[in-house]
């Protein structure tokens, strides 16, 4: 960062600009302002790059701007205000326990399921009643690292800003659409009315992803973590696939699920295309 | 549980016996008694089921002898001896924050290197500077469902008997052999003289694991979370293979590359085999 930026540092970690970004950890607050908090290097790295329009500020210690000077780079280049901060004021606005000397707040701009469905997708997961953060997260990271076109989540699911599910995402929240807030029913309905196959992940199912044609467009369901798709639901989706269990565990969990899935879509989508 | 066993419930949470099972949190304690704590009626259900031998004591909150009266019936048929506890002396015992009521002490008799190459396997993975608890556990939960023969954990990664691993495992460390301890040069080397295919997974390699042969005998060799594998050690396995990343995202986190490497494995030799 610049030297000439140092006097005017932000030192107090009990100021009104330091509290108004850590109440973005409440749901309530990002709500109201439309905006989340975005924590660590990486995840400033990926907004700045895909979302850059979208930062109002980012954050940074003198130790951070020395370390992530690409980052802090990056961020002066897109026009982004970047403000010095102390590690106490750092500390003050986090969530995190080690932000790693950066963050940023920037307004929440999710897609709609219309301009999603608009794109004419082929690969895309759909989260209901999930409610692990870590979870949450990790299965954003998957989708995107196996190239799907978009991730859905229910009304009832986790709520994808807040900090926690940000960092589990590594900065994939930025790299595909997120849609949040959705009526899983409806969105079962909207799926196929696009000619999307909904395919229910269900351990007990009489198929597993080795039987279904998965060169299609598709849409994994997953349900919550503990006690899967309710009955209604599955029964809504046009397929209920199992993974298979070659050893004794009982399940896989969820992330893990939802990654062997769609990386087994992406396989099969690029070998078929 | 049965109601003659309810008068000598443990009722002091600061009674010798009580800080002797919460010294197993340490890893001290767990190296001097060579005993181990699981938690929760999920771990202590899979011990009992596939270690009973190795079970020292289960205790169990009368609430949790009720709910979960299947898991007390298994541990009494076995022969394990069964006490009830007050919830303080569950909640001072317990390394969870919540372990449901129930958890158990075990010996730890892990299984040999040798005894693993003996059994002739097919399937295994190495970790090597594994640091997360939460990873290590869930590749091991991994390995089990993708039905690996046995998982080896290098001298320098997590301690696999730590609560929070074996929690992480869901009970699949007692569904397949965990070695621990292992020098990871001198097990590339061991590997190799029993023909088993050594695969480094590495980010930026040439090959992807769409282009190895997985039908025959192969581990799997996962480095730390962050920095991956030493070079002399990737350089010292067979090959160097990378998962296949379409989207954006950077990478995979640990337990999810392991999951993904390990059934693409048990999917390629169940159709090669």
């Amino acid at each position: 960062m610049p030297s000439e930026r140092r006097p005017s540092a932000l030192t107090n970690p009990r100021s009104d600009r330091v509290r108004a970004v850590t109440a973005l950890g409440r749901r309530s607050m990002r709500s109201a302002t439309g905006r989340i908090l975005i924590e660590g290097p990486q995840g400033v790295r990926e907004l700045i790059r895909y979302a850059g329009p979208t930062v109002v500020d980012v954050y940074v210690t003198a130790a951070a701007a020395d370390r992530y000077a690409d980052v802090v780079g990056d961020a002066l280049s897109a026009g982004c205000y970047v403000h010095e901060a102390t590690e106490p004021v750092l500390a003050a606005m986090a969530d995190a326990q080690a932000p790693q000397g950066m963050l940023a707040v920037a307004q929440w701009a999710p897609p709609t399921l219309e301009s999603v469905l608009a794109a004419g997708p082929r690969l895309l997961v759909l989260m209901t009643q999930v409610r692990d953060p870590g979870n949450a997260g990790t299965v954003i990271r998957g989708a995107d690292a196996a190239g799907a076109d978009a991730v859905l989540v229910s009304d009832n699911s986790v709520d994808i800003t807040s900090p926690k599910v940000v960092r589990s995402t590594a900065g994939s929240l930025f790299h595909l659409p997120v849609v949040t807030g959705l009526d899983t029913s409806a969105t079962l309905a909207a799926l196929s009315a696009h000619g999307i196959r909904t395919l229910a992940t269900e351990g007990g199912a009489a198929r597993t992803l080795h039987d279904v044609d998965l060169t299609t467009p598709h849409a994994w369901v997953m349900g919550n973590e503990a006690w899967g798709l309710p009955p209604e639901l599955a029964a809504a989706c046009d397929a209920r696939v199992a993974i298979p269990i070659y050893g004794r565990a009982e399940s896989l969990n969820l992330a893990m699920a939802a990654t062997i899935c769609l990386y087994t879509s992406a396989t099969a989508q690029r070998a078929g295309g």
